[in-house]
């Protein structure tokens, strides 16, 4: 099959002058963003004053970004496209905004920004420029959707777009730079995943700069016969745009758009009619055209067009430099801005009249601003999955398990709107409910005995916590809801991917026109304390310490103790928007503590005191015995009924903690507790022995400024561990309940020579265990009947 | 160009014979390891109890790493190879382990697992065993510089072991399930920086095995053109290893590596006598046999052999079920044991016949042990790189540039064992002296005009901070030496690689035969401060806080403040072993503070009172200004001086911390400065106002144990900021000189109103500042002239 449609010239000249003018008012709008103060229109000779003190911006991808803009433009309107445009070389702002501002949408967001003269002075001003905007394609941006920082996730974000979209097309541009790394090399097989009857469609378009802030790029300089068997290897059809004649990319570029967009409908139509859903060969563009192009050809006798001197700023020197100034004005005015801008400043009829208008302007599409289509969840009531507890600790469940029963249901009722994404852990994460009611979605060769694939399925699952997190966000940032469930030490992958969506979230918050989006959810349900399977290398619970590293005002961490609490928070989460929750909760058979009443209102409150397991009937305790996770809750428990049974006169009080954020103080945290009420659980003066799931210094940096601080004394992972059983992990941390005992009995003071008895007993036991472990391979905690009283 | 080999019968009958009784013998150890706690050489019926309690293990995977690695050894063998084996499927482990054992390497290192029955008992009881081994390819086992944890970074480890070794052959197996990672994916084109000549040769063998967990792979589902295609994209000569018939495969397999080995070898002859450094067309294969091939194909009427369901355990429930009990018994004696072990339990002659001896063993390859082969570096002496400091701030100097002087002749003083990584940034990050001695190594094609390409470059330059780490993984645990110079906000992207090493080299401490290796040493060198050129979106110091929570024993972070203090870290940096060092250091020019001794001195104490700073004359001061980073420290030597002019009276104390460890209670940490030390600097009772780089909990999290932690104030980053200028940036986030004299003021008790005044002036010097450089775009800082006295 051709990949380069060299005859074709589908532009009139009236066409393709139009084209070529607004990609040239593009382009003059850009240079005067990175350069201008002052005199946007070249009214009079450009002078050292009317130029930034600081230039910053990048060049060397806009012309390109730009032409692709406009070309997109003109099949939208062409065929009525409902598109959005996904920009991968994210520092290529200056374009983007150039092109919203021509299309209107800039001035209709930012009245100020005009389309006259005056606005076309603070467009340029605004750049890069303290108080303004920044440099790179932000949230303040509108048509985007794909914060321009850290590469890599373009095309991950377009496949998340496209799903559930089936009108949708996902113009995405990829920068070679940006290719070469992990995330996005392995975002080509997205469309394995894409269903051409159910989601809308992505255009790849890898743009071949050739250069990078040094380097070339690597697929630039492979054999062009090796980058297309590339492109077919990955399923694509590929289509070579080459060139740096205008005239002749243009139609060239026009020809192959017009292509490909005539494959993208012709298998729609045949999956949508026909009901095949084969995975189809998707079309897809190589644009290779000069880095910088139309800019500064040499400079101080250097070539610059075309390599990577045309990166950032191609003249460095123009306030000081009457020759740099010059070669700048004689840039500019290459664009003849004359005949580009009107006498107002606005830009002529012939330009206005090229892209489309309203909704249909990439840079206005609703789906771009995804609070905008964004339809609440029809959630069934969690209640009615609630498991039966009488007794603390007298029935167990799988937590996870029982939470898949909701998520099912959840699914079921939302089938255009609600996705699951897991790297190939669904059901290991005891999530396997979900299949009851749907499948995994795939549309590689299918077998006899495959478990529940289909081209149809609504739960996402390849083995790339990168894509899992980036289709996600895609998806939740036009307007959709999901959960990513994935094992807690695998989590950290994402980490740079969780910083720019926390920061988009946390900048969004701020723009007016942005709408609140669904909340990215995280279900870690393969905790440290349970990896039977794996052992040290697996071993991380740190993700919560990075995530609370955000802004306040966007991250939630809560830790479910059982099954009706993890159900509880699900549903709080589900409903919650423009958060970054992250849930850990175990998937293994453990004890049920609370009936869902008790839940619901152990949830709302954050952290409470558990009277049934405390014995200071309401007094100051002796002793503060505190949990956070599963499985310390467990062991708390368990160390307080040891103390209820051999110390019954020690007043101890139990406190669990499901919202991480309370411990924080209000000042630090919207969900901080007020200092009064945190001393009145946690008293001022009294031991706080805190067992905690993760790193164990967390706690004391959320409690470090709470009056009592100077008394808690935290057990959490300290990086210890292998291979062994999960009684033998807590042990080798030392957070197991007879370590804990032990921790009570050297903290509360006037003991008498019992506590030295059952001291000694709990180190004798502790032994007994690590004993039975080594020589059986099982567990022997020498697990105590619970001892509560009725409750 | 022919993929398969299907005709060629390349081995004789006696050693097909040899090679499937040697595949038998891994596979019988292998299963033996899953699931036996006694009778080994089943000499009897085999009863519930010799079964394990708890079955954990990947079977799914074994099969096809023991028959590469039988295949390998009689390569090695036939052509005297010199190879390692890096397992990508690291759950195999008990594969490996099986290999190791019939090898003799396991014995040697571990006696009491001896190589006969009672040895082969230990074996089987010892994995996946409390107190034994773990169940993936860990630190413990001879042969592995991988550990088989997280997926997705066997072949960028194995292309860093290839680096300057022109000997080696680096074998390596990408499962298809880890082929769906980002890392893995971007992988492939590292042979666009591989040398035939200068470097050692990969071997990558894709092992489509088909399932993962639950869901079949994307590779083993996509048409088998586009996975040829694929590969030939990436620059690879494919061969299909495909089938089911162990003699079929045997054969083909043979032939196969026969083929790959003539081809690798002729590269290299070609690359090494003519010069021609041209990128080769470097073998692969692809290897797709059936999952947990030769296990049970069904269990209780469900398909296993080929599925999904062989992944781990195919029968779980064998001491429960005596059916299960019976097939396992079956299953074990299709291997036929009794003609693959001797009456002693050792393997037969015809066995240990197989495998090459000594260190040509894959398991006992020295370079599998890299701090055996490990060799200094030639460390030109820093303090001849020292700028000039007469007065404290009185010039300034690019630090990192300054640097760069010295790692140039570093790199060109160990041409064959120190390499420089960088994301496409090293230029950025100021080290661009290295290319006055070396370039940017690079394969593909090259233009005029490109700077500093050529294939024998040392500095690793791609877009990709995954290949940057991986590669120097590998590098390093070979014996080499390197730094990897990163932005600080997109070092983590590689946070879930840091943890996988620092687990492995906390482990490896604790292995007496594993040695030392060079410790991996990052420099940010383009951090939060000063991100002038792209903004909110790039920043984030959090890297620090992830790296902190590793193992103290494994763990060092530096800040230094100056050119000299760098000079002195960098040194000390590359002259230590087997720990992660994080040193953070500015590339913008800024102050020198400390002479070349001052600065040694200071860095060998890690922190310490800068008396020319401080007005305390040596006595208790009223205040101490504590700061880390360069940054930070600047700001806090402007908020001392101008104390000393408007304030004289008040007794300042000026403490720089370059070692951040010492914070810590040396209980925690090995650099941790004694109690009473610290006490002294940091005084029991006045205030600290802490100015730091990073997020300010970190210092609280470091101190809270420390005498004076309820007067720390600590200044840091607290994601505020967008593209502005720098100093615009520190106020953003309140740690600018002006706020730091505000926090001093605020305080300390009993100033007089001059205090007061001088508080208003900082909150009007503040609102300047910002106007001046909203309005002009430029910083305003009303930089004060030092006022140290002549020291």
């Amino acid at each position: 099959m051709e990949t380069t449609l060299e005859a074709a010239a589908p532009l009139s000249e009236a066409e393709l002058a139009r084209l070529d003018a607004y990609w040239r008012a593009a382009n003059y709008l850009t240079v005067g963003q990175i350069y201008l103060l002052d005199n946007p229109l070249l009214r009079e000779p450009l002078r050292p004053e009317h130029i930034k003190p600081r230039l910053l911006g990048h060049w060397g991808t806009s012309p390109g970004l730009s032409l692709l803009y406009a070309h997109l433009n003109r099949v939208i309107v062409a065929r009525d496209l409902n598109a959005i445009y996904v920009t991968g070389p994210g520092h290529g702002g200056p374009a983007i905004v150039a092109n919203t501002w021509l299309e209107g949408t800039y001035s209709e967001l930012y009245p100020s920004v005009s389309r006259d003269e005056s606005g076309m002075a603070r467009l340029f001003r605004q750049f890069s420029f303290p108080g303004g905007i920044p440099s790179h394609v932000a949230p303040e941006v509108p048509g985007s959707i794909h914060e321009g920082g850290e590469l890599g996730y373009s095309l991950m974000h377009a496949y998340g777009a496209a799903f559930d979209n089936p009108d949708l097309l996902v113009a995405c541009v990829i920068g070679d730079g940006e290719a070469e790394t992990g995330p996005l090399a392995t975002s080509w097989l997205s469309n394995v995943f894409l269903n051409p009857a159910r989601d809308g469609a992505v255009l790849p378009i890898l743009h071949l700069n050739g250069y990078k802030i040094a380097n070339p790029t690597v697929l630039d300089r492979i054999p062009r016969d090796d980058l297309l068997a590339l492109m077919r290897g990955y399923g694509y059809q590929p289509y070579l745009v080459e060139g740096d004649d205008p005239a002749t990319v243009h139609q060239l570029l026009a020809a192959t758009l017009d292509r490909a967009l005539d494959e993208i409908a012709a298998i729609q139509r045949h999956a949508r009619t026909t009901g095949d859903t084969t995975r189809p060969r998707w079309p897809m563009i190589i644009l290779r055209t000069p880095k910088g192009w139309t800019g500064p050809t040499t400079v101080d006798g250097q070539q610059v067009e075309g390599t990577f001197r045309a990166h950032q700023v191609p003249l460095a020197a123009v306030r000081d430099n009457p020759a740099h100034l010059a070669e700048l004005e004689a840039w500019l005015r290459s664009y003849r801005p004359e005949e580009l801008f009107d006498a107002t400043g606005a830009p002529v009829a012939e330009l206005t009249a090229l892209p489309p208008t309203g909704q249909a302007r990439m840079s206005a599409n609703p789906h771009a601003n995804g609070g905008v289509v964004l339809r609440d969840l029809v959630l069934p009531d969690f209640r009615d999955y609630a498991v039966e507890v009488d007794q603390p600790g007298a029935s167990t469940s799988e937590a996870a398990r029982v939470l898949g029963g909701w998520v099912r249901d959840v699914i079921k009722a939302n089938p255009d709107r609600f996705r699951l994404f897991g790297p190939d852990e669904v059901a290991s994460n005891r999530l396997g409910a979900a299949f009851e009611v749907t499948d995994r979605a795939f549309l590689g060769a299918r077998y006899d005995g495959d478990d529940h694939l289909s081209p149809d399925g609504r739960v996402m699952e390849v083995l790339s916590e990168h894509l899992c997190q980036g289709w996600l966000e895609g998806y939740l940032l036009t307007g959709r809801h999901g959960i990513f469930t994935s094992y807690e030490a695998f989590i950290h992958i994402v980490d740079a991917m969780l910083n720019q969506h926390a920061k988009w979230l946390k900048v969004t918050r701020h723009i007016p026109w942005r709408r609140p989006v669904a909340s990215l959810n995280y279900l870690l349900s393969s905790h440290v304390w349970r990896q039977d399977h794996n052992g040290f290398s697996h071993q991380d619970p740190g993700f919560i310490d990075h995530v609370v590293n955000k802004k306040a005002e966007v991250v939630r961490v809560y830790l479910p103790p059982d099954a009706n609490t993890l159900l509880s928070t699900m549903d709080h989460c589900l409903r919650s928007r423009h958060y970054i929750n992250v849930v850990v909760a175990g998937k293994q058979d453990a004890p049920n503590w609370l009936s869902m009443d008790d839940a619901v209102l152990h949830c709302r409150r954050g952290l409470g005191i558990w009277d049934w397991a405390s014995t200071d009937n309401g007094q100051e305790p002796d002793v503060v015995l505190a949990c956070a996770g599963d499985v310390p809750t467990l062991e708390t428990l368990a160390a307080a009924d040891l103390l209820r049974q051999h110390l019954p006169e020690l007043k101890v009080r139990v406190v669990n903690v499901v919202d991480l954020m309370r411990l924080q103080p209000e000042s630090e945290h919207p969900h901080g507790l007020a200092d009064s009420q945190f001393d009145t659980v946690f008293t001022t003066d009294k031991p706080i022995i805190f067992a905690y799931h993760g790193y164990p210094w967390l706690i004391h940096r959320l409690t470090y400024r709470r009056t009592n601080h100077r008394n808690l004394h935290v057990r959490g992972y300290k990086e210890e561990g292998t291979t062994t059983t999960p009684f033998d992990m807590v042990m080798l941390n030392d957070l197991d309940r007879f370590h804990l005992v032990i921790d009570v009995i050297d903290r509360v003071p006037g003991l008498n020579t019992r506590a030295a008895h059952l001291r000694q007993a709990m180190v004798d036991a502790r032994q007994r265990c690590r004993d039975h472990t080594r020589s059986h391979g099982e567990d022997a905690p020498e697990i105590t009947e619970w001892h509560w009283p009725q409750t």
